[in-house]
């Protein structure tokens, strides 16, 4: 059975959203940031890097987030969440998680883990990072809605592990001081997934007491 | 045929070490930095993103390095270079790009792209940043050396696109400021790799004048 290491208000949530997709049998594990869980030394033997997520499977443990969302849809062929059979439309698929993690989640994160590239004690620098986010997460989303997002889902008529990943990011929009008006089509794609059980289900559990 | 957009000394050497691995038929298109082709109106057709690589296949164009990669190996499966076949190795194959893609190489860009997470004209945080290069790339260079890098190849026996995309990333360790002392199953792999006829090609294709 798989079990994923996730907190809440975290990316963890698009694998999260994907299992339920899947209908996999998975256990969870709430991993406590404010009580910095993810650096205790029992959490450190199951991803060095003390981050989440991580996904414990019978073979191993995964990380990274790209890498789990693809593995979970290739061990559930039947749901085709990643258009695998397809190596350019796989790569589209691909080219688009690419981007969340490596531009747009990277923008996000000058906001709260500044410290991951400047001295922790440079307050000044630190801050200079913040006041960039809005401009830096909004022209990522903006890049996404005018060249990546074709509707209703983010590779068309096909729901794919994308959606998931897309919608996990633009929870924290509006606290990253974008302004939803200018992405509309992701904020409707927000909505259209927000309804779907699937995430309410997940969402719920991350969000328990 | 395929046809790649590429800058010396950049990314993009991974994708071309590949494209020489699996024998394709392809073009190479030079960009050059220095003359600012990257954000030429006619390149931002190619990639609107502004950035290389760009890969121009048949059904339309691929950007983002770990997209590009497994798109060429799923293309040519005799060479079998992803390891798709077994969803736990490739997840393993994708976990190890990604973490290149978004924090290796992310770290590495704060030396000389600042700009992107501060205003241009705050030469004080771009400083800031520029000073914890060493420590941020050194950082994930050794949890590579300690946890990911098997040998001879990162996967092991079997030589993947993983192994072509760390030596590119490897291309720029001293300039980041890491001493390769700390790190010499990483150099060890870098000189194994130097010496493959395939990369050897792709580098003298870059470099000529």
């Amino acid at each position: 059975m798989l079990k994923l290491y996730y907190a809440a208000h975290t990316c963890s949530l698009a694998t999260h959203i994907v299992l339920e997709e899947v209908g996999a049998d998975y256990s969870t594990v709430r991993i406590d940031f404010s009580r910095k869980q993810q650096q205790s030394a029992d959490y450190l033997k199951v991803n060095p890097k003390g981050r989440v997520p991580a996904l414990v499977t019978d073979r191993g443990i995964l990380t990274e987030t790209p890498a789990m969302l693809v593995y979970v849809a290739q061990s559930f062929p039947q749901a085709d969440l990643a258009l695998m059979g397809d190596p350019f439309a796989f790569a589209k698929v691909q080219a688009f998680n690419s981007y969340l993690c490596s531009h747009l989640h990277v923008a996000h994160a000058h906001r709260m883990r500044g410290h991951r590239w400047v001295d922790a004690d440079d307050t000044q620098a630190i801050a200079a990072m913040q006041r960039k986010v809005p401009e830096g997460v909004g022209s990522a989303f903006e890049a996404i809605e005018r060249d990546m997002l074709k509707g209703p889902w983010v590779m068309g008529q096909q729901y794919t592990i994308c959606d998931a990943y897309l919608f996990t990011l633009a929870q924290w929009l509006e606290a990253d001081g974008v302004d939803p008006q200018r992405i509309q089509r992701i904020v409707d794609h927000r909505h259209r997934m927000s309804e779907r059980p699937t995430v309410k289900k997940a969402i719920a559990q991350e969000l328990a007491p």
